[in-house]
C-alpha cells in the first residue's frame, strides 16, 4: 500500500497504476461502514484509492471540525488489510493553499435537508469531492447510503461538470441493535448510546407501516415522530419523506421515496435513512 | 477537421488523438483575436480542439446573449484554414441539459472590476470552463488578454478545482487604429467605431507617462478618464489601475500592474487593458 501525501506525488506515479481506478473519500476514523465502501471498490476496480482528509470546508464555524475523531495507525492498517493501492493523506494546505478561492456550488438539492441546517455544508463537500475526482479521475467513486443527500448531490456535481465519475451508493452499514455506524457515534455517552437506537427503530417502523399499505406521508411521519420523540433524549431537527431523486416532499409515497432523520442527542448530531421501494 | 456535437462523441474518439490537446474555448464569430489564439495553441500542441459554444450562463439577463453575432460556416472556414484538428460545437441542451444546477464560483478575483458591473457573469464563465477541461482535459487552454480578468479568473479555477490544465494568454490582437478584435465590434454604428479608438489611444498614454517616469496612479488614471471623456460617445463604466496578480488598486505602480477600462459607445460595452511591465 502505497501513502501518497502530496498531488504531485500521485501525478508522477498515475502512470503506473491499472485502469479503472476505484476512489474511497474518507475523513478516516474508519469504521465498518467505510469498511463496505473499500470492499465493493476492491472487487470492481483494478487500482484502488482511499483518501484520508478531515475537510475544513463542509463543517460550519461553530461545528465540530477541530474535534473531529482521527486515528491515522489504525486507518491505516484497515486500509492495509482490505487491500488498499493508494491512501491519500493529504494536509490541509495541499488541498487549500493559501489564496485557495473557488467553490462548487450545487442548487435545489443541496437547499434541503441537511442544507437548512448546515448551509455551507455541501458546498464543501461537492468543492473537495470536485477537486479529488479531478485530481484522481477515478472510474467509480463509493460513497455510504447514510449521507444519502450527499450521494445526490455528488452525482449532480459528476454530471454537470462532465467529472465522468460513476457515483456508487453502498447501504448503509448498522451496529448490531439498528444503529447507522457514523465516525460521530463516538461523541455519545452511555445513555445516549442507547437512546440512539429509537432512529433505527422509528425507521424500521415506517417501513413495516409502508408495507402494510399505508401511503399517506403525513400518517407515517406522524408515527416516526411519535417514535423518536419517545426517546426522552432525542430532539428532532427533522423527520422527512421526501422523493429520493429530488428530496421535494410527499403527500403520497407514490414514487420512489426516501425517510431520513437528523435527531441531536446531547451535542451529538446523528442523521440516518430508509428507502421505500415503490 | 472534425466536428463534434456531444461530449460522448468525444468520449469514443479521444483514444485515437495524440496528447498534448490544446484547447481554444470560444463564443464563435471568429476575428483575428481568435486566430491568435488558435495559431499559438496549433504550434504547442499535438491536437488542437476549438470550441465553439456562445454560454448562455455567462451573459445576464438584460445582456446580449439572443442577440449575440453568430456565422457558423466562415467559423468552420477559419478553424479549417488553421489546421484545428476538433471542433466542438455542442447545442446548449448538451451542456446545460435539464436538471443542471452546479455552479463554480470564484471569490475576490471575480468580484472586482467586471464583476461589479456583471455581477453572475464569472460565474458562468467559470462553470463553462471547468465543464470543458473535464471533458478534453487538454494541457494547455487559450485566452486572450483583452479578458484579463477573465484569464486569471480562470487560473484560479484551474488550480483551486485541480483541473490542471496550463492557462496561457495570448496578446491581444488589434486593428490597424488600435481597436482590440472583439466580436462586438460588430455592434458599432460607424461613429461609434471610430470614436472607439479613444480606448488604446488613452491606455497607450498611460504607457508613455509610466514609461517617462510618472507612478502615481491617481495621475494615470485621471489621464486616461480625461483623454476617453473627451470623446463625446464614450460613457465610462471603470478606469482601473490594479495589482495585475490580484487586482487590488495601486496607489503607486510598484509591481506588475494593469491599467483597464470599460466603456459604453451607444449600446455596446467594450474592454481593453495594457500591462505596466515593472
Amino acid at each position: 500500500m502505497r501513502v501518497i501525501k502530496n498531488i504531485n506525488d500521485w501525478k508522477d506515479a498515475a502512470f503506473f497504476w491499472p485502469r479503472p481506478y476505484g476512489l474511497v473519500p474518507t475523513m478516516g476514523c474508519l469504521h465498518d461502514g467505510h469498511l463496505t465502501l473499500i470492499k465493493k471498490g476492491r472487487l470492481d476496480n483494478a487500482t484502488l484509492i482511499a483518501s484520508v482528509f478531515v475537510n475544513p470546508t463542509q463543517f460550519g464555524s461553530t461545528e465540530d471540525f477541530k474535534i473531529y475523531p482521527q486515528d491515522i495507525e489504525a486507518d491505516l492498517c484497515k486500509l492495509d488489510d482490505q487491500g488498499v493501492d493508494i491512501v491519500f493523506m493529504p494536509c490541509v494546505q495541499e488541498m487549500y493553499p493559501a489564496g485557495f478561492d473557488t467553490y462548487v456550488d450545487v442548487g435545489q438539492i443541496a437547499s434541503r435537508l441537511e442544507g437548512q441546517y448546515r448551509p455551507e455544508h455541501f458546498r464543501g463537500v461537492a468543492t473537495i469531492v470536485s477537486k479529488l475526482f479531478s485530481i484522481f479521475q477515478p472510474t467509480r467513486a463509493y460513497f455510504g447510503q447514510k449521507d444519502f443527500q450527499q450521494s445526490l448531490v455528488i452525482k449532480h456535481v459528476s454530471k454537470d461538470l462532465n467529472l465522468n465519475v460513476d457515483v456508487v451508493v453502498v447501504s448503509t452499514a448498522r451496529e448490531s441493535d439498528g444503529l447507522a455506524f457514523s465516525s460521530r457515534n463516538s461523541y455519545l455517552k452511555k445513555d445516549e448510546r442507547v437512546a440512539a437506537t429509537v432512529l433505527y427503530k422509528a425507521l424500521t417502523g415506517a417501513i413495516k407501516l409502508y408495507e402494510s399499505g399505508l401511503l399517506d406521508v403525513a400518517s407515517i411521519r406522524n408515527e416516526i415522530t411519535r417514535t423518536i420523540e419517545s426517546e426522552p433524549l432525542a430532539m428532532i431537527d427533522y423527520v422527512s419523506i421526501s422523493d429520493a431523486q429530488t428530496l421535494v416532499e410527499l403527500k403520497q409515497i407514490d414514487r420512489q421515496a426516501v425517510a431520513a432523520v437528523a435527531v441531536r442527542f446531547g451535542e451529538t448530531r446523528l442523521l440516518d435513512n430508509v428507502y421505500f421501494d415503490y
